[in-house]
């Protein structure tokens, strides 16, 4: 279960309020780099955890902070937002630059909620859930934290650039900072459980003699002038799991082309056309081999 | 630009057509799992690349070998749903085993296609675009992509459990060594970039110096006991960036409870208690102030 | 900011895992009617709300808790998930009620979590934020709390009756208590502003002379025989603000038939025939009229 | 079955058309506030209606009548884009406030209709039918018809206040009006029921000694102080539903930390660590206890 | 503007209620090729309709039809639910084939409405209004109407062969008869504008000197074996809009590997690997060719 | 399977860089008019093909050949970003042209991307894959690709007469013109299939005995006086299958009023009130009958 602070984590001041900048920080509340996504995603996965408890726990901890980390975005909106302009009549008419302002703004932060923030990206589209990756594999729900955290710290970093506002810039600092330790803190994740060589591949308890392993460290070109793959460290050496030599080719066509069989008439629904041409094509094929 | 072959990169053939798992396997087309996905996170990636062009060649070469992937998947599809069960009738009155069968399948497998894979994940979602990562940063996109590679496996290895169709077994264990390399294959990019202690923290190129580094490989805990938060490899030692050293400690409160402007009457929308308790609330103290 | 205590508000128990209910208890964790819902919900209205401040730490309270309720269900999920069927093969084949559970059962709670709980509802479809309603006016948000809180109890009470075992039974007993709580507490708080009566029309702080009033207080039929609409509370009587009567009858006309002006080459895209039509019978019409 | 009549409910005129204002327009048509919305709710409430038919019958003649809204919202949309730009090139190089017009626009209206509505809200956004709230409990539907009646007039009046187009202004008037009366419709079921108390808790079909009813009628707070929660109308006093006394405190945990079953090898998928990891540790309690 | 008369079109009766079929009917009320869909596309292709006036009107008329179908279909549903199972235990323990008609249902048709329809496709995904084609061309708009018709009819012929039950084998028998017509209808209305061939290329008021019309009448093969592409119709004779003949012949690269500009530091987020990788190899060049 | 070739179909210039226009590409690439859904649309309507083969293979060649075309879009997309404002602090305060060029940016070309196109529409809003319609029948299909690319054709003209840079210009001509001659080979296809007339209705395999003929032909109007139904090529003369006439009229109810049953208590959730002046008003009745 869970407590609340009515205190922020973190200072969130805003000098001079940006509503153009009120939308911009959306993409970092809801937008697949964001805050709700990461929250709900460590959430997920230490509430289906089924041990060892010590990674369940950690993973409580930072949903439990990342929620404060919506929260502080959310304060941040509502603050960029006093003040702004709200009627069109007055702006187009007498300022081009405040006229455009109207015009930058995400007008659901008007119509919708009276100032305050939604929970959408940067161009209104609404969080969706599927965005929280919980398999039941710890590795590979590490990697997916490390990722969410990488384009979580890119996007902070871009929105940094993008504002000169002294508080933003200070509260920013400080998501990228956590973003910081986040990225790392699931890399460690993995070294605990041993490291990246022994976590491949992912999932590492399915018995590799059951797959098609001459397949299993080749890269595979697809030019169509069937030449050499692309090079580099994945084409040739050690594989990244220790067990292996990479190796590559072009990609070559061990299947045959699919053959599915007519339409089912009791299904309905295809043409007449389709089964009688079908049919009368069978029929050439089985008067051709009698 | 591409080009076609009509045979299938690797056989695909089932011997006993069930209708049941070819609603299964639906999640290895369009979930988020799956090869809609990385085909087309791949691309992405590929068509924004700017530079160096060697892993804009990589990402090219694996995301046309994925399209060949989802071609297979949807045969598959199509040969598990021969001879499917498709009128109620029949079904439920003379046969509960069969009648199951029919109530285990996705009935838009026969509404919407007559018997055919369809751009949806095992419960008839539509496969949405926007997990399709590509960022402009090749570190967050390789995690990206070991991400989708690795959950990709995991569901890969389930989907092989839970069939006993010899053909399919033997066309996942392909798709399985494909994952194992193409897993491989992102943290070998990772590698030749320089390795991953060298990646981090993503993006490496924002100054560090313009973040809150105190916070920046601290970890957290946010018990209400206050107590220690969960020990591990990423509370002490080294940081996976080999730039400091982890510490741990409970979550302090730094910032003040946020204190927004009452509501904009020009903006409309709020209720007249809100405003004049808010107002009264400001006379209060400013009489005390006084 | 947040904090979390590792034990569960209230117990639970499972005493006969059942895969096919933890399907159905995903509508209380990721349906429209769910614990995701009301919990963001809370959460928004709390971090956008401009005063008085006792309302937004009412609503953070209740946020907070609702945040522990999902965790009751994700727990809840997988308890019920032990042991469930996961390969077609055996369960088809040997026994029609177990191979019904596997049909009736959610794939991606196998395929994707490992038997864990996914942020979607009952169908598998992902719960989008949009339905986090926060409109900045605290009457409105109050009467979204109490609808989301009435049908998140008539769901809770469907799941009741459609399980016997006798720990889901004590849990959902509680979830339902607390929407008893729930639905109350935000009716209240209309009453703490003021009462029902007072609050409409909402938003109060609109100056009605600026409406057409002659529209707001008539229940309008719309039968195509023109009788007289459906009579109740509605159509005669005191209106619930207070302010009029209650009136009724049939829904006229007031406005013509609209007249779009024809398609504009410049943006392109018309037929020539819709153009060169309109512009005849534009000609027709005016040499009439001259 | 369904009639239409060409004319228009009222009439809908637009002195100076506004590109910027067809934008914001969108959200009453296709927004989660808007006409679409409360047509397909209140039809789709009446369609699956159990009785009494007197309720079914009222929600016919208002989704009928909201059928006619969203064609008026239609034609003003279509009306305020008549003359609009389209042209980048133009707008840019010549005229600041014209060219951020065009920013200002919703491009798919230029691109997608050639200059008509979109079923979408102000960003874009499509309209989701899963807003569309019928639950089969009356007095959970009419809170939340009341809701959407309240979300859209507090919308309407922030339009209202966009715009100083007198026909816009006359138009939105109109729409205010209807909303301050479906708003008091609603309500007014619910009295015509019985009223509000006797309707709590809804559903009030559920035996309430089968909820854990100590928890029925508490305010719990969760302030990580423990102190006392917010009070309010809600933390004492009568109920609501006039069955008990409000009562609060803090929120306390009555369950224990869950526990799930390890991961199941049969089901595939975890990391070899994860499973000999919590292996070890079972061991090592068992020895402890041996 | 819109009236209602209480008796459907057509009659809905159900002799033997199944609730399988139930769910299977939501894909006509709430699918892509269903009944709400070709409603709110006719109804928005009407709104925006600038003329010929008489198109309007007929869209018009049928989409004020296409409501009532919508209403029969969901009358259906609520009929054919009646009697339903609605207890796990019941059923699963006592029978097998009701414990699998459970689990053929849509669990929210029980949770989630007590037993009526959803605005949901058979998945239980919810209606996206983002299929409403409405492209202010009339031709490109009839042809989609063919395409929904087409679909729908598809799709009704499905479920007439699923059911045996009478009522719903006549209702069904009436709604592919609309089908029927209204395909028909869409095609006479591209015959009333000229016919089938003067309505290509669509839009035909683009002047075609402005294309690239080398590539214009060609059938482009993709085979990478450069062999003749499919030959059928399409690839020899005159072209559908009478204006040239069709050609065929292997696709070929116009254009030339893509390049794009290296990352930019001011946007920030790309490693410092890419942006230094990219320099050194601008520098290998420029001295190269210094 | 498939290859690709670095080179891009035709030449994609920009001269002048645009970012505003590198948004409105987006609705090409991403929208539903775009080349991601008429890429997939081909290839799940090939993959899915049960014959003959040559409309298989066809469509395999024009769905490869689509990819090619994002490639093209995606690279317009990057071009038109270099050198795009990046910072609200700079635009806004020295300049208002390029203010407000930043303000019709799509955000997320910045902030997700780093200047690259994304898989979304001109609005950000993802590709949802529900629009790849793939039913099975062939005429649906080639109707429906008629539709996409018709739809198609128009945006691409929009979008040409959006900019006057010669390279972009140059591009779109090129791909209206491959438009132009995709819409005709899916004509092309029905002509192959014996020409549309034969096509009709769709499916033509369903035995038309079996649909309520007397409405098959029948154009019904909805107006409420009850006059004619709107003139034109569908209300008389030879039906476009040649195997009726049509003929119109008014249209009638031949259903009744529905009457569900009243609500399950078992199923639980309705109100006590719906039950009871359910069961009141069948008393009443059957005392009158009595």
């Amino acid at each position: 279960m869970y407590l609340h602070d009515k205190r922020l984590q973190y200072p969130v001041k805003v000098e001079k309020p940006n509503p153009v900048f009120a939308k911009a920080l959306q993409q970092a509340i809801g937008g697949i780099e964001g805050e709700i996504r990461v929250c709900l995603q460590y959430f997920f996965q230490a509430w289906g955890a089924r041990g060892p408890s010590k990674y369940r726990d950690m993973l409580l901890e930072t949903a439990t902070e990342e929620l404060g980390h919506i929260e502080m975005l959310a304060t941040a909106v509502a603050l960029n937002l006093e003040g702004a302009p709200q009627a069109l009549q007055e702006e187009v008419s007498s300022d081009p630059i405040n006229g455009s302002v109207l015009n930058g703004m995400d007008m659901r932060q008007i119509l919708s909620t009276g100032l305050a923030a939604l929970p959408t990206d940067s161009n209104g589209v609404p969080f969706d859930t599927s965005h929280c990756y919980a398999s039941g594999n710890l590795a590979a729900d590490m990697f997916a934290n490390v990722t969410a955290e990488s384009t979580g710290r890119v996007l902070a970093t871009r929105l940094y650039n993008m504002t000169d506002d002294p508080g933003m810039k200070d509260m920013i600092s400080f998501l990228i900072a956590r973003d910081t330790m986040h990225q790392q803190q699931w890399m460690a994740a993995i070294e605990d459980m041993g490291g990246v060589e022994k976590m491949f591949p992912i999932p590492n308890s399915f018995p590799q003699e059951q797959e098609a392993s001459e397949f299993s460290y080749k890269f595979m070109g697809t030019s169509a002038d069937r030449g050499e793959p692309t090079q580099g460290r994945w084409s040739s050496g050690k594989s990244m799991d220790g067990k292996a030599e990479f190796t590559s080719g072009p990609m070559e066509a061990h299947g045959e082309e699919p053959k599915l069989a007519p339409p089912d008439p009791m299904i309905g629904g295809a043409q007449k056309e389709q089964m009688s041409m079908v049919a009368q094509g069978a029929k050439i094929v089985k008067d051709a081999l009698s």
